[in-house]
C-alpha cells in the first residue's frame, strides 16, 4: 500500500447499466415484445483487503466504495473507530485478472488498517479455523456465528424518535433515491437528525452494503455520535441491528416488517426499533429504553 | 450418522413467532400506542453439515429444513443428483450447545452425501484454503469466488413461457404464500408448468433459502427435469439464475426488478428470464433461445 490517504479516483465502474429488452403487456401503448432501453443496477464482486490479506467478497453496487469498505469495517467490528483506517485505496480489477466471466470486473479494496486492528482481526480468524471441523473459515459452523448483542448506550433523546419524527424522514427519501428511480431493485439506508430531517441517503442492491456505506460516510466525518436515526427501505433483519449497535446508533426504522431475530436482537442491544413504517402507520418493536435480558 | 432415511419429525422450531408491539397511526381506529400480539417471520441459524463436516450456517425460517439441505447442497453443486443425498437428519440446537445468545436456538442438518461427491466437496475446500492469504477460506477473495455459468438445455417448449402465462402463475402465488400473509418480510419460491399453473411454493425469509428449498423439493420428488418455471417474489439477482441453471432450469420469472448481472448470468446461461411481471406489464429480459457470448 503506497497511498496514506483515501484515494478519491475511485467509482471507475458505473452503478447503473444499459441493456436491450423486451416489454409486453403495454397494449395500447407499446407494440408487444417492443425492444427498449432498459437501465439495470450494476451488481459487481468488491473484495476487501486488510493489510494485503483478503477478507471478503462482496456483491455490491460499484459506488462509494470507500464509505462500504470503512463501514463495513466498523459494523463488523474489525475496526474501533475511524481513525484506526490509514488509508483506503480502490481499484478495478479486469475480469481476467480476478478469473471472472468475460464482461464481468471486480473491484478490489485494498484498507491499511492500525496494528492493533490487524492482529485482532488475525487472531479471531485463526481461533475460527481452530474450532470448525476441517481446518478452514467462513461462518461454517455455529462456533464461527457471532450473535453477541453489543448493548447501544442509553440516548436521553431516544423518545423524540416518534411516529411523526420517523415518517417525516421516510417521505424525504424516495427524491433522494436517485439510482432506485432509474433502474429498480436497489436499497437505501439514510440518516436523519432527532427532527426527522433526512442528511445522508445511500443506495446499493445489498441492503447491508447500503447500511455499510452510510456508516462508513458518517464516521468519516465524525458523526456517527450525532443524534439522530437509520432508515432502512428493506425489512429489519438482525444484521442491520447488529451493525448499528456495533457503531453506536441507538435506533433503526425500516418500511418492511422486522424478522423476530431483528426484534430479539434490538431489544439485547437497546436498540429503537420501528417497521412497517408507511403512513400514517408505524410499529414499534422495541422501545430502546430498556436492554433486554 | 445412523439415520440412513430423510427424518420426518423435523420442524420443531416454529417458522413464525409472537411478540408483543405497539401499534401507532391507527387514528379513529385504535388508542395510539396500543399493545398488540403481532406475528413475525423466524429466523435462525441453519448449519449445514456434510458427513459430519461444518459446511455452512445461514439464516433461514425453520420449515422444510430437509428440502431446503437438499436444495442448496444441489444449487450450489456439491451433489449431481439427489440420489448423491443417502439421508437427511435434522436437530434443533439449545442456544447454550450453538454458543448462541440465550432464546436463539439453531438447527443443525446433517447430510449424508456420497463418497464422489463430499471428495470433491473436500477438494474443493483445500484448493480454496490453499488460493487465500492466510490458509482459510470462505468467499475472501476473487479466487474464492464461482462465477462460471452452466448452461441449461435447450428446451422446445420454451417460447410457451409467455407473459400470459408467467402472469398467470404469478396470480396463483398471494394465496398459497401463508406465511407471509402473517408475518410479511417472506419471500417465496414457485414452481409452475409450461401453461403456467402453480404447483409448489416455498417460503423463507431469504429468496435463496426459498429457491433451495423448491429445488429441493422438486429434486426429491424427481420432478427438476418437468417442463416448467421458477417464479420468484424478489428480484433478479445473479445468484438466483446461477442456483436454476446449475440444476437444469431453464427459465425463471420474478415480481421484481433484475440486476445487471442476474441478466448476465442468464444470457451466458441460456435461461429465459423474466423480471418487472407486475400484470398486465413484464419485462423479457433474455429469451432463453441463445446462449451469450
Amino acid at each position: 500500500m503506497s497511498k496514506p490517504e483515501t484515494d478519491d479516483s475511485e467509482d471507475t465502474l458505473p452503478p447503473l447499466s444499459r441493456h436491450a429488452v423486451r416489454v409486453f403487456g403495454e397494449r395500447g401503448v407499446a407494440p408487444e415484445g417492443e425492444l427498449r432501453d432498459d437501465t439495470l443496477a450494476a451488481e459487481v464482486p468488491v473484495a476487501l483487503v486488510f493489510n494485503g490479506v483478503s477478507h471478503a467478497v462482496m456483491m455490491a453496487t460499484p459506488q462509494d466504495m470507500d464509505a462500504f469498505a470503512l463501514g463495513f469495517a466498523l459494523s463488523e467490528g474489525i475496526l474501533d473507530t475511524a481513525a484506526d483506517c490509514r488509508g483506503i485505496d480502490v481499484r478495478t480489477v479486469d475480469a481476467s485478472e480476478a478469473g471472472l466471466p468475460a464482461g464481468m470486473p471486480g473491484i478490489e479494496v485494498q484498507l491499511e488498517i492500525s496494528t492493533r486492528s490487524f492482529e485482532r482481526l488475525k487472531d479471531r480468524r485463526r481461533s475460527l479455523a481452530g474450532r470448525t471441523g476441517c481446518g478452514v473459515c467462513g461462518v461454517e459452523s455455529f462456533a464461527g456465528l457471532d450473535l453477541s448483542p453489543q448493548p447501544v448506550p442509553r440516548r436521553d433523546w431516544i423518545e423524540r424518535i416518534d411516529l411523526p419524527t420517523v415518517l417525516h424522514a421516510f417521505a424525504g427519501m424516495p427524491p433522494r433515491q436517485v439510482f432506485n428511480a432509474e433502474a429498480g431493485a436497489i436499497h437505501a439506508a439514510a440518516w436523519a437528525t432527532v427532527d426527522g430531517e433526512l442528511t445522508d441517503l445511500m443506495e446499493d442492491v445489498g441492503r447491508h452494503n447500503a447500511l455499510d456505506k452510510l456508516i462508513g460516510s458518517l464516521a468519516r466525518a465524525n458523526r456517527l455520535q450525532e443524534p439522530g436515526f437509520v432508515l432502512m427501505s428493506s425489512r429489519g433483519s438482525h444484521e442491520l441491528v447488529r451493525k448499528c449497535a456495533r457503531v453506536g446508533i441507538a435506533a433503526m426504522a425500516t418500511i418492511s416488517a422486522p424478522t423476530a431475530m431483528g426484534v430479539r436482537m434490538a431489544e439485547l442491544c437497546g436498540l429503537r426499533f420501528w417497521g412497517l413504517c408507511r403512513a400514517p402507520r408505524g410499529v414499534l418493536y422495541a422501545d430502546g429504553r430498556s436492554h433486554g435480558s
